[in-house]
């Protein structure tokens, strides 16, 4: 067999329970602050916003919980997703590495974000809310729970960045097909959205502009909740599903990694893939690398702080210990829009500050280089996202070929570039620029971190 | 089990021969004719555009043709592809039809074209040549053979009518990150391209122009041939492994078709779909319904005349007896690029001549009513030449409700709608709108057909 490999599964090996990393820290995570009080939250602080199952599970110190059976009944349309051996590739490489991909582009939205929103849509369901508020930027977020508002009867109702809603009106028109609602951002239709237009009129927009807008409008009524994507600990619990698949397809394949590669915006698709791996080192297994691969231009990992801050500019949110730019940082307009946030995940944050994490950062360019090369080797055009695990892929396997020895590497293509080919127009065209962040604007903005003691 | 259900086969399950459905017809097909001498053509009149072993391939009488060890390799990126029970369509139109859907969706390319431009540029290779060229519509035939020219080392060519060149330019964006070349049609390449642009200097182009400077350019050259997405007797052969997975998938379903249903353009999605079970039925087994659903603006089947016409409108192609509106017939521009061809492939022609296929006409904008209703219950989006297959599936569905009768109804969804959202925006904002075939202007391009005796 010289071409490439996809290890299946059957769906019986779809997982019945997620995995909870926290079950296997060292140490217990911070505690989630009340942003008046500075005092852990209580469920009841988080109620107005969550269901109740979600806020469990966001505080869960259990390793596994059951994946509910309706919730599996829906991942069985894509679920699992295939694990490709990229023979392909190695062969246009010319390297001794064993390069793996999971791909989870074969969902209904593209990406992996379904995991987690038919999860939380099922929950929010199960408890008789009918409205999920949500933000979206590149607009994969968007999309996820649009298909789970479809499912499970719910309206959606997605405050999509104003930037990213003009760039890319084609997601907009994939929520709208789905009966969601696409409000851009900042919006009247929030005391949030209002406070930014007044100030910036011609505001194109953040993730923390719309978190905050969407938030609001949850705590407004009583039959709506809010949503995340990305970020909370119950969203990198859902995500688990794909590493945990991943595990049983290196079974099948007879092999295990030696590397797991996977780009970090909020941090979801980072932890899906790794923590069950991680979790097994931490209960005496395998050591293994993990590289989080984030944009040069939003550094969270590589240039923020690990501190306490907020998810959002309003303020609204709690405040979560996280490696951050600071709340108020607005990084420059590159095309990987999924990973322009100015934070990251607790879990990954603790985990990193750990040292279990080697964080890595690319520029955009070269980015999209691989993900050429990844698609004429292995057909499939990567999301702008998942071309900086592409690129750290790549760049170990070259490693290996230096080096002359064999490491079998596996990232996650958490999507495809379907909905994001002006970018590689651009860099076809050869406009594409690589941006990079200002030292004196992250300095500004972590200057205005909120002072814990 | 309440859910939408799919059955997956194993890789083991990927056919290993296609299925000739020529062998098991009653008679033998209408000879394809030389265009200047009107004789039958020979093998050696094929050689300067296809290579040999497709040439054997188109008049082939055997019942199965092995699929070459390194096409089935690749096929096993994304085939088997699924068979899905639509439970959620099901309940969302109250019926007691049980409704099958096999999505091609999940190749790289996004459609059914693969399964051919896979094995297509298998032989060129292996033949020793260098470069394809061929012509395409909405885009999804270009895509697909741009993806395979990349994993053969093969250069792809692609004249894009130019209609479709302009308002999709993420198609060719698609084309050229695989690393073809995507031009224009009528272009100033060829003479075919200049004598059109002589005569209208703003042509937008059809498919039977881009054909005609496909086949010109690939004459040209000893290094170059060409390759056709649809319509010809070996891709109809190449595309019926869809239908031979979804006859072991009914196996596993404990099930049988009544009714299958699929788009026309060219024909090859309906042949790949239905003729594994017309085959069935033509040796004795069970009698089914085939519905052949094509676009109310460019009816070949329910208003074409079923005799011998140019695939092209330079008339450089060989003469194929077929259902046809003339080739010199212009469709009016609805949404359904892939469906706005004058001809329909011989072979399907000949089998509704026979009577053994009911065809069914409709407008868009009830394709995409059925489209959306089909997003909302399974979490897809189809492509506008999809919707037609969707339409007739619901159509049927709801015939059975009204009857009280529970059918099997089997539909290929032939490919994904991501690159078609601007047609599900103009539907959005209620600016689609329903395009009449002009009387006339068949009976004037029927009038031109060549007379054969």
């Amino acid at each position: 067999m010289t071409d490439s490999v996809k290890y299946v599964l059957d769906e019986r090996d779809i997982p019945r329970h997620w995995y909870n990393i926290v079950a296997d820290l060292p140490v217990p995570p911070p505690p989630v602050l009340h942003p008046g009080t500075h005092q852990p939250v209580t469920p009841d602080d988080l109620a107005p916003i969550f269901p109740m199952a979600v806020i469990e599970q966001e505080v869960s110190r259990e390793r596994e919980i059951e994946i509910p059976g309706p919730v599996r009944d829906i991942y069985r349309q894509w679920r699992p997703s295939p694990l490709y051996r990229a023979r392909r590739l190695e062969k246009m490489l010319d390297t001794p590495a064993r390069i793996y991909y999971k791909y989870e582009g074969v969902s209904p939205a593209g990406s992996h974000k379904p995991n987690t929103a038919i999860a939380q849509a099922f929950y929010n369901k199960q408890e008789g809310i009918k409205r999920i508020t949500t933000e979206t930027g590149a607009g994969q977020w968007g999309s996820a729970l649009s298909i789970a508002g479809a499912f499970f009867g719910l309206e959606i109702e997605v405050f999509m960045v104003k930037v990213s809603f003009q760039q890319k009106p084609y997601r907009r028109s994939f929520m709208e097909t789905f009966g969601a609602t696409c409000i851009a951002s900042p919006s009247d239709l929030t005391a949030a959205g209002r406070a930014v237009l007044a100030e910036h009129p011609d505001s194109t927009g953040s993730l923390g502009i719309a978190i905050s807008e969407a938030v609001e409008r949850a705590v407004q009524r009583d039959d709506t909740k809010y949503a995340l994507g990305s970020v909370l600990n119950h969203v990198m619990l859902h995500q688990t599903v794909i590493g945990l698949e991943a595990m049983k397809q290196f079974d099948l394949a007879g092999d295990y990694p030696d590397v797991v590669i996977a780009p970090t915006g909020g941090g979801s698709n980072f932890a899906g893939i790794t923590f069950p791996f991680l979790g097994e080192q931490l209960r005496g297994g395998r050591k293994i690398e993990l590289i989080a691969v984030e944009p040069s231009a939003c550094p969270s990992l590589t240039r923020g702080r690990y501190a306490y801050d907020f998810g959002d500019t309003a303020h609204l949110t709690p405040l979560v210990k996280m490696h951050t730019l600071g709340s108020t940082y607005m990084p420059p307009g590159f095309h990987a829009g999924g990973l322009r946030y100015h934070g990251m995940a607790p879990l990954v944050s603790q985990v990193t500050d750990l040292g279990l994490v080697n964080p890595r950062a690319y520029q955009q360019v070269q980015c999209f280089e691989a993900g050429l090369q990844f698609a004429k080797a292995e057909g499939i055009i990567p999301a702008p996202e998942a071309n900086h695990g592409v690129r750290a892929a790549i760049d170990e396997a070259l490693r290996c070929k230096e080096e002359g020895v064999s490491r079998a590497i596996l990232f996650n293509l958490c999507g495809h570039g379907n909905f994001d080919m002006q970018a590689y127009r651009d860099y076809l065209d050869g406009k594409l620029m690589d941006l990079e962040y200002d030292d004196g604007e992250i300095a500004m903005a972590l200057a205005g971190l909120p002072s814990v003691a």
